[in-house]
């Protein structure tokens, strides 16, 4: 990742987040060849190639699919190279297309939630043209990475219908956003957009192609192997945990959190990430809500609430700080430290969608302990991720099973909280490799060796132990997300926009 | 202070705090000897002798004036001793004499901002009475210990004005608090109680005596030396400040904060600790309000998010950790770390009186450090004054000097923070000993040597710099303790009493 300058020493200015294409031929390369013979499997073994990708990180290419970053004239252009997901400096972008779009009623804005983040597709191509009017003319296409990895193996344009109808709010009926609204944003803008993004979508499973002789020697597989179209990495997931039914939720636990739903039906719901039909599972409506923070919470308590004494502590107990931490915290009662806070310490992405949003302690004492601020910060992602559930339930979209993956997840302490406060079992995926389980599900499915629902009950698997709710617990933190509810309305809903009010003071 | 345990090893329950009559007299026959003997003054130079004590530090006596805590009889028996103003386990006798006092409406509750708190006297007596009925039969005096060091200097029984005032509630006009409203928190406690306080009550500044031949040679001084009544401590530093004018206030900013204005007028203030007649300046009322938490808030801090990386930049810098994080926090723009806090982390005592609210922090991102924290909370802690000192000024009370004293008055940071957010001039004490000064102006005006005003001119004095707010901080500021207001009074008013609701589930 490029935070900081480009390969020849170019300078990259705040916020910007790049990757090199050749990076990913390279690990590609590098790695299966030696996975054959570590694991003794023969090339003509393997029928398919599943790839699962972060989304939406996207390039510009000339009319032969080179990226432009690989082009002599290009090398010192930051924007002629791949913009990864995170990549935040076009948030002016996405925020000029969320009041366009709001002002003119785009219906796929709905399916978002309302907003337009800056980790889209589209204000990451509208920073190229009002930024770089030279790499958006001289480009004719527009892809995301894991699209370019697609096309590199099979010879052929193909491109996912997950990724862009997760990150391009591209649905099989009305296609990507109108022309005539994007060609708003900038003259000429929208003609220019519609005709880059060129190239058949493909669903979840199908298969995209067969690996190119020029790659199939370099990997050492046969010809025939099969190549299924991408899939957004956390989406790849679902299958893994052997998801099929309707209803289930699959919550990725990382830094930050991320809630995949399937239903059989429609439903516009406050504060969604995106709902994208057939977008994982066919058949099933796809439903993607997040949480901006979730792990990162712990981190930046690490950072700054672990004193020497904690430290110390951990060590003589020969364990790390946060599961020292855990340690301590799960000897205490509900509600004994007397804390409740607001989860938000990097924006709420659902269900109030405002990354101006910060966070809240309320209860500190002079007797407050790093511990308790460790176990409150818990309970806090957990309400977070609680109201997301009850969003999806209020809106006629049913949640009855859960499963977990991500490294708050290996926590045992930590989920069985989630489940007191959920009120719901969880399963954890036994995969410790979710999203790369899930693309090998769906290369399986594409070769045509095994139809999805067996594939997903044969592949995908939860550990054996789960985490069930302890009633008595519940009754207790339902108590106190009853106190969550009213402090996140009073100050996630402009009651009292205090919080807002702070960021704006912090930016003047 | 004995917390633990007393001499004999008997163990004490928690929320105990006691000290040994012994240790006062000691502590003087022990330092003022010395201190003649060092800065070569006579004893006959010394006119009078000034005594200033925490109160309400109370102790039962027999009827030849001996602490009952000396007699073999008792010294096993916790009640014989003195019960420091920390001693906080008679707070659910405070809590009994205020639920009475607010039933039958005692005029003497409003001057105490209605809370009896478990510092003051009543409630340590009626322990006493409660849980010691063989103590409270044998006493026959129970006196402040300040009270009982000039008792012994002058072999005369007198008591101080300004502590019955602060601590018994007691005015020239009503005397204490009536006999029929005590004797029904227990038969017989208020006629029993009413005569054990008895004792002429003597203003500041007003002779009690002169010392007993006994003393005049343990101490070294002559048998004219004039002894003065004794004065509450924070009070003492009032005339050291060189407060003499209508409309003064004194910050004692410690770990506590206690301010204390004077003032020619009598106005009901919301949530005052108490308003007394000629308490410390003959002609005017002492108004006295407090902070439960100032200073300790920083304590916490250091206890709490004071990582390893900020300590060694501290050693680095040669600074300590509080200082380094002033020095961190001061290079910021106002408005700049996002936070808004409460200080509250030891509850409230003025203006909102409720020891079960909580502190509360909005405004947390990932990139919260502990010196935006530091600064933070010295901003919150300030915004607790200006509720104080605007609380004064609605009622009737107008403050137009302020004069600062106190471990947070040491900080330059703190103090031009301070000066901003109050919008007001601050003056600092210059002696590093205002209540000891202060004893000795008293002690010169009662042994006739100098009037109370010019005393107070030549010996209170202020420090030369002095701090005065700038116009664009105050500004910022404005803003800030516009939004400080609203989030106090939502939670501290119980608009949303979830802090409460928390403290008492932490009870559960």
């Amino acid at each position: 990742i490029m935070e900081q300058a480009l390969p020849d020493g170019t300078k990259l200015p705040p916020d910007w987040a790049l990757q090199h294409p050749e990076d990913y031929i390279f690990a590609m390369t590098e790695t299966v060849p030696v996975l054959l013979q570590e694991y003794q499997v023969r090339g003509e073994e393997v029928v398919g190639i599943g790839i699962d990708f972060t989304a939406s990180t996207v390039m510009p290419l000339n009319k032969d699919m080179v990226p432009l970053c690989l082009l002599d004239a290009y090398q010192s252009n930051p924007h002629a190279y791949v913009k990864l997901w995170k990549h935040h400096s076009a948030l002016y972008c996405a925020d000029r297309i969320t009041s366009l779009a709001a002002e003119s009623g785009e219906p796929w804005l709905r399916r978002i939630g309302g907003k337009v983040s800056s980790e889209f597709c589209f204000p990451k191509l509208l920073q190229i043209a009002l930024e770089a009017p030279e790499i958006f003319e001289t480009m004719e296409y527009f892809m995301e990475a894991g699209d370019y990895v697609v096309c590199c193996l099979t010879g052929q344009l193909s491109r996912s219908a997950c990724i862009a109808g997760f990150k391009s709010y591209w649905t099989p009926e009305e296609g990507y956003p109108g022309e005539a609204f994007l060609n708003r944003l900038k003259p000429g803008f929208g003609t220019k957009a519609l005709k880059m993004l060129r190239g058949s979508l493909l669903a979840p499973g199908t298969a995209a192609g067969t690996l190119t002789p020029e790659f199939a020697t370099k990997l050492g597989l046969s010809e025939h192997t099969v190549v299924a179209t991408a899939v957004i990495d956390a989406h790849a997931a679902v299958p893994s945990a052997g998801m099929l039914r309707e209803n289930q939720m699959l919550m990725i636990m990382g830094t930050s959190g991320c809630h995949i739903s399937l239903s059989k039906v429609y439903r516009e719901v406050e504060g969604i990430c995106g709902i994208v039909k057939d977008g994982v599972i066919d058949g099933y409506y796809c439903y993607e809500a997040g949480q901006n923070g979730a792990g990162d919470h712990f981190e930046w308590l690490m950072r700054t609430c672990v004193t020497k004494e904690v430290e110390e502590a951990a060590k003589s107990k020969g364990l790390g700080v946060l599961d020292y931490l855990a340690s301590q915290a799960q000897k205490q009662a509900i509600g004994e430290h007397g804390l409740l806070c607001l989860d938000w310490f990097n924006g709420n992405r659902s269900i109030l969608t405002d990354s101006d949003l910060s966070g809240v302690i309320l209860g500190l004492t002079l007797s407050t302990k790093p511990e308790d601020l460790y176990r409150a910060l818990v309970e806090a992602v957990a309400f977070g991720t609680r109201k997301i559930l009850e969003n999806y339930e209020n809106a006629g979209v049913p949640v009855d099973g859960i499963f977990a993956t991500g490294s708050m997840a290996k926590s045992p302490f930590v989920m069985q909280t989630f489940s007191d406060i959920l009120g719901k079992e969880i399963r954890l995926v036994a995969s410790q490799n979710g999203p790369a389980l899930g693309a090998a599900i769906f290369a399986a499915v594409a070769s045509g060796t095994l139809p999805l629902d067996e594939a997903i009950q044969r592949l995908g698997k939860t550990k054996q132990e789960y985490y069930t709710p302890v009633l008595d617990n519940k009754k207790l933190y339902d108590k106190l997300y009853k106190e969550y509810s009213v402090v996140h309305d009073y100050f996630g809903r402009g009651i009292n926009p205090v919080l807002k009010t702070l960021k704006s003071l912090r930016k003047e």
